[in-house]
């Protein structure tokens, strides 16, 4: 064995349906490089023990192998999101799901919809309106929402999901320049047009991923970008930009042309030990330069409907339905909109929210004692993972997903993390919590 | 009385709630011109005898006059487009709607896609996965469509709804000029960008709105637009270009950047007297300058679900989805689209298919036997009438909703047609057929 590379463990990959042996070695100046066994000239018997000691109960068999690839190439086909669990299910029927915590949210929420769907769409037949009729026009569904939101109507631009609003914003109001910090949600740049200048703001894993007006401002007089995101709190790392800070970091944007602010998080975070959460959509009157998004995905687990909005100046609106979005919203989203607006629906929401962003709480305390991962501070219904062990980010979720059936995903397509070490984790209902940490505990132990 | 106005008529339109009387009278070069009766001296005896003998049986008393003028307003708010029946039923709760004749779709369709969808989703409590999680992406859905279609599945843009992708191609790939025919269907002027020029090509009602293709020819060369758009048939007249025409013209275009065909209407084109019909989605292989469009809410009446899909050159697809469009499905819409592609519905389909075509023919052909109404010669589901006689369109159509329930649509907004004077009808199941000809005799009687 070359006495300059000290083996210190190894990594176990699963390339073209093998399984494929990398050895990381110490080396005075290039901690952890990787090289093939046979350039160090290891034993087979070390390398035997070295993978034994490695996975543990974890190893891979052929036909799990094999799923490992088909996942793999589900994954790349997917670009920079994970397949649907949807998609993956009817793809690998092979995989038993049993916790998607790849999507983010709040699966109390869906069980309230879907009662109410139920009992009033589904059981009285309503449901043939609901899909035969064209739905009412992008104005009539934010007239209804800007009641429960105590919005001037007009202030309201209804969405086929967040992600047609962020197309819109960047494809329309978006000049030439664009400040996203790092890691974020990939739409606010992939979306942008390919003549678009992105620039970046990287949050730093040393410092928790905190966000820092201060240097925050000095950037974006250097850059002076036309546009500003910033999704509050952040994904994937949950970080959160506190009610007071975002004000008055507002007040100082005030001369940029479009400052987005991602609120799609915004009913798990709360401040303090209470359970009440404070979004900036009021300000749009008087910071006419932004621009609130709003995912409805995330705080009602209602994806599948594809239902969002945005709050902004109201000739911003006019713009955008000027010329185009006029039936933009589903029968369902408009049933979901309708419903959203209620009183009585608002208020059991309310019960179901608290209930979720308390589970969560203890989901996450309990993710930060298991040996071997770090849990980053987090304010939203997920958290970054960092992996402090040999196993690689992917080989982690090959395996959650194979073994145990719970869906996480990798972050190593997201810029601004080191590849191979992020996962990231939503929190789910409790029964669904208490068996990731077990499956956690036990793959990790 | 003014020798010089032969009164031969009154029209009567409803305005603030009241009832407003205007004169027709004849002038020798000036047909049709309109009067207060104060202005021409009219006996209040000869009026009063004139209103009887116009209006018959469908005299509006206060109550009625009093919805007129809250149809209007919807109308109004929903721009160039009919407010959908959904609206108008939620808002007007007084209105007792029994037929939907507006929107243009066929009803056996809708029938055949709930019995699926109760006994495939509903029942066996999969309705939860459609709801809840994100459904695939574009390129998911297309190949699945394209297996279908036998078409490539590169080739295949799914949309949220014919409206986004008409959108989506007026502002990526029309420069300068677009050229469409007159009547249209008004997204295609309404959702280009602003600064997009606009030429038209009319089509005439003494040639009962034939297309032209020599003409029309002529007029693409002398005006250089970037983008032509054919709908075919055309939407709101019914007219049709025969396939052979078609191909021939596309032949002919091949140096237009952007032709757009539209298709939406083409499931109920059948030339001849058999059932069959002709789409030339398989052409954009020959023609790389041509985008099929294809909404889904006609055929298979699920505007509700917004479902459309377009065929284009895999390069246009691939700008369209670099930047943007992932999710635009919801998750009914992918399980619409995977029931389209099964073969046991494809066969279901087609047999409602054909039923309907053949009940529409006989529903045109007692429409055009009612005194007073025009039928202009149609290829799709619906009708453009001329109303021959001094009710306006406004008053037929506000008159078969209150009185009868049926729910028709004015052609006042469309450009191209005199206003006043057309209405469209659409052909619904048989004995929704034959109460809208025993109401519209009774009317027009």
């Amino acid at each position: 064995m070359n006495g300059q590379y000290a083996p210190i463990g190894i990594r176990v990959a699963v390339e073209n349906n093998k399984e494929v042996v990398e050895v990381i070695v110490q080396r005075p100046r290039e901690q952890g490089s990787r090289f093939k066994p046979f350039d160090l000239g290891v034993s087979a018997q070390w390398l035997q023990v070295q993978r034994r000691k490695s996975l543990g109960r974890v190893g891979l068999n052929p036909r799990e192998l094999a799923l490992v690839d088909r996942i793999k190439r589900l994954k790349k086909e997917a670009g920079s999101h994970s397949p649907s669990a949807w998609t993956l299910a009817k793809l690998i029927p092979e995989l038993r799901l049993k916790v998607d915590a790849c999507f983010l949210s709040n699966p109390y929420a869906t069980n309230l919809f879907l009662m109410h769907f139920h009992r009033e769409v589904v059981r009285p037949r309503k449901l043939r309106a609901l899909l035969e009729l064209y739905p009412s026009q992008n104005r009539v569904i934010g007239a209804k929402l800007g009641r429960v939101l105590e919005l001037e109507a007009d202030s309201i631009f209804v969405g086929n999901g967040a992600a047609e609003i962020i197309q819109a914003i960047l494809h329309r109001f978006t000049c030439e320049k664009i400040l996203i910090n790092l890691p974020t949600f990939s739409p606010y740049y992939e979306f942008a047009r390919p003549e678009t200048k992105i620039v970046t703001n990287l949050l730093r894993k040393e410092d928790n991923f905190h966000f820092d007006p201060a240097a925050y401002l000095k950037l974006v007089h250097r850059e002076r970008p036309d546009t500003l995101v910033l999704i509050n709190p952040n994904n994937p790392d949950g970080g959160y930009i506190p009610h007071a800070s975002m004000l008055e970091l507002l007040a100082e944007l005030r001369f940029v042309p479009n400052v987005i602010v991602d609120e799609s998080f915004i009913h798990f975070a709360c401040e303090g030990n209470g359970f009440t959460y404070r979004s900036v959509a009021d300000q749009v009157s008087r910071f006419p330069n932004l621009i609130v998004v709003k995912s409805m995905s995330k705080d009602f687990g209602v994806a599948g409907i594809r239902a969002g909005y945005a709050v902004m100046a109201p000739d911003r609106v006019n713009t955008l339905l000027s010329n185009g979005f006029l039936w933009n919203s589903s029968g369902l989203a408009e049933y979901f909109f309708d419903l959203y607006s209620r009183p009585d629906f608002q208020a059991r929401y309310e019960r179901e929210r608290i209930r979720f962003v308390r589970n969560s709480r203890r989901f996450f305390a309990a993710l930060a004692k298991i040996d071997g991962l770090h849990v980053y501070p987090t304010f939203a219904n997920f958290a970054l993972v960092e992996l402090r062990d040999y196993l690689s980010a992917e080989e982690l979720v090959c395996r959650l997903l194979i073994r145990r059936g719970i869906y996480t995903r990798t972050c190593d397509d997201k810029k601004g993390l080191e590849p191979g070490k992020f996962v990231r984790i939503a929190a789910r209902n409790r029964p669904e919590n208490a068996y990731m940490i077990r499956s956690l505990r036990r793959l990790m132990g």
